[in-house]
């Protein structure tokens, strides 16, 4: 197939790579010209066969409601645009409406595999209609990894579906990285435990808790054995949060991808007033010592 | 009644000072002489009619094993020893059994109260034998606020069981404190809250969260309005740890006193291995930018 | 002063009550005749001298909505409604502007007190113009308890401001409560603690842990010491889950107040589809029995 | 080499014939006559050449305390016993020194790999003296899967580090469990998805979470899509339980592993003693109904 992509950043970049190797032609647009294929959007759209398939890679939020917007002006009924960032499940609906309004088609799609994805293929989750999902196979199937389909592609329901899949992967993902995390400093912590980085090493086989992100830890730690190169301050991009609403909105409990979420936050809250309140209180009954700021 | 107290810090002092204005006489030893009325805990002992009854206000653990073992060597069959501290409640039928072996009686008694208490009065958990309590109910009646007796005493139980109940009042205050705190801090951070310690005050009277640890808020925020002088830096002192010991121990669930465990925990855990690895992963799986440390 | 009150339940009947006793008059409307002082919202308004001031105490959310839509068509400029229902915040900036566009001022007040407020008065947090809000006053004063104004009265900033403040006052007591209630449970399961009400009793008077939650979970106990009669299901009234999400929204770590809030869904969530899915995963990997359902 | 193996059950049966297929001579003791090769402790002691080599394999506590008991009388100096169970680390050290008292030898050795490890290998977590380890060797690479022996086996430090390496190894495990599961209820309420089960199974290649246990996620779905059959009700064994003593032990906050332990609790406790005082606490402040029991 032939089809355009809007940002070619670590993600998509790499996977007009995957495209391409797997014989599709992509025509793609960054604003940074030494990666991009076209000039101008109009310019990439111009390039694009009719029907035109547009993905679109790029941050959540308002860069992909311009994006979109100036898309929308651009394509013709019957054109078709992907979003494959990791938007809000919330922003597809109202794209698919503005879009559907002159006839442009919508699908959603997850993507998760990082950096890894152009070696290792994509898992994907798509939110669309059945013919529009099933017209877009070949490319899904390019992006994925060899072998079962199943095992690394869901078309999870309509439009907003395939993120909210993926909100819901990246939450759990939270949750793992903050289990491993703390397990890693106690095991830090405790003097007759001679070999942190052999023990998770020692965990990639056999074990119950084999995955891929232990793979990366022990990466991590082949790189860097006690992480001194690393500050104790962790960003957050969205997904977290939101799975955190959805479980308010669902009355699900969540306590354990909260408890990573907020202990991100945490990370980056040095003034912290509400230790320093407890810190203060405990003064005022106990007269207990305050370390003094 | 005439008692014997040894430990005349924060709590004992003032104890020492509310039971003498009630009428009682007190011989209390101090390591510090300035302000012991005994030389020794031998010369306090001596002092006392029998059957001796003393006090013991130490910490917890190895200074109350201590002052209790040394009590032990002194005392007579029938003499009365109540820890009135913050000791481990597993360590009560440790110094009964030990004391009991040569006919010296126990007590446990968790107090409450802060520095607040000499003019307020303590409210008591006592741990021990019906008979015993009964003998004792004059010390601790003159100890507590006036009024009802049953507002602020109680018999909890046998020996041990006072000092659960202290340690179950402070695993409480763990959770009440945070929860105030965690308001505090929400407050300070909304750009359309204008009087943050104003909103604190309003809440004294009339509201649903009205108590005394909030009056003790509004004590530190006329202080010292933004806690400028506070780091944000929480010490911890057993009970509450002990708390979640039993939590597991029972099967309890309790995520409101365990998070405000760990709260103070991540106060003091500047290094933070586990929010390195977390960033560390993020950087291997996605390349996202690492804070260096 | 002359005002209206839609809305006379348990909150707003109350309060029309108070008022009436401090020499306001007051003409409350509310759906059932039993309980209204006019026939209509527009019988109401027509009662009312100018400007009208309107003191509106319906459930938050489309019920407010509506009555505010209502009064906003019956109102003229200069008059001014109060909301004094449990409002999210950013429904009072809408509110405003809305009757703003013809005039009509707003003011939004957090009450707390619950049912107890006719008696001890209500704790206020309002947000508003400082005009507005001092040409209130005398509502406000009659309203809270007797005393300080200081100590139950806050002009929190503008319009807006009065809701927050009360939404993180709730999101608190949804952390107090649940503190309590962890330490019941505690108590109750211990074979050593004899006398669970007798403990929570004797913490009314000079303990770190006295409030008026206290005292009412005291009167809980009075009538029914096992609380045999309550079933473990508890519901949530969108303060808590506000608050959450402002945790979010404003990246501040709430673990506490998050927690209480897990534990109310939790409560109802008899299902549990994700306690289903750990005891599947034990059985997986471990051969580990199932419960069957 | 020829070793005796105490306790045939799931693990230690499987561990047998994995290690006879390796060439080894193992003779077994177990209480089930069915599966065991001697008729009893002593019998299966006779039969092996010295210094004797035993792995126990039986459940941690009491059990594993008497087996260790039973084998000391009857090993001599020069001797070895593995324990292969899920001690408590702090146990290792006790019978360390009591077998020590006679010079027989005593290795821990955390064992992971469930049901699946006669197939797959286990995960190893050693500790012991470099000698003891260096001479079991063989044993456990041959009970540890194919390849690097690094990636499935560690030598963690003295005795009680493996079992240490192993509680953690199995905290984590309970986080992970928790994460995955926390989503797959969110994704089973959110009515717009369409396809759980294909959503975790598309998750198993090239996505940030694929790991064994989502392997095993999916392999539950495949067997009851709706878990309708598996009550939710979720045992503990522990491992979960001492990792969060250890947290309090060594002040490291660890709310996600312990969020997965109350969890588990939470599940068990139908009668909730403190989702019953939250519920009449809200009954007492606010007059809201109770749901009754």
């Amino acid at each position: 197939m032939h089809i355009g992509m809007i940002g070619l950043g670590k993600m998509g970049g790499n996977m007009r790579e995957r495209l391409r190797r797997a014989g599709h032609t992509v025509t793609g647009y960054d604003r940074n010209p030494d990666v991009s294929d076209a000039a101008s959007v109009q310019e990439m759209v111009a390039a694009l066969p009719t029907p035109r398939i547009v993905w679109v890679m790029v941050p959540a939020g308002a860069i992909t409601d311009s994006v979109v917007g100036e898309l929308g002006g651009l394509l013709e009924a019957g054109d078709l645009i992907i979003d494959g960032g990791n938007s809000r499940f919330t922003d597809d609906a109202r794209h698919a409406a503005e879009l559907g309004a002159k006839g442009v088609r919508f699908v959603d799609c997850g993507v998760s595999g990082g950096v890894w994805g152009l070696e290792n293929g994509y898992g994907l989750m798509a939110g669309g209609s059945a013919e529009d999902i099933a017209e877009l196979m070949p490319i899904f199937d390019s992006l994925r990894p060899e072998g079962e389909r199943a095992d690394s592609f869901v078309h999870v329901g309509e439009v907003g579906a395939g993120h909210y899949a993926k909100m819901v992967h990246n939450g759990i993902e939270y949750g793992l990285m903050q289990a491993y995390a703390e397990g890693y400093e106690l095991l830090e912590h405790k003097d007759i435990i001679k070999d942190v980085p052999g023990t998770f090493k020692a965990w990639q086989k056999g074990t119950v808790v084999r995955s891929w992100l232990l793979d990366l830890l022990v990466n991590a730690l082949d790189e860097d054995p006690e992480l001194a190169q690393v500050a104790p301050w962790v960003e957050d991009s969205g997904e977290g949060r939101w799975t955190v609403e959805e479980a308010i909105a669902e009355a699900v409990p969540m306590p354990v991808i909260t408890s990573a979420l907020f202990a991100r936050f945490a990370s980056r809250d040095d003034a912290s007033p509400q230790l320093k309140m407890v810190s203060a209180l405990r003064h005022q009954f106990g007269g207990h010592a305050v370390k003094k700021a």
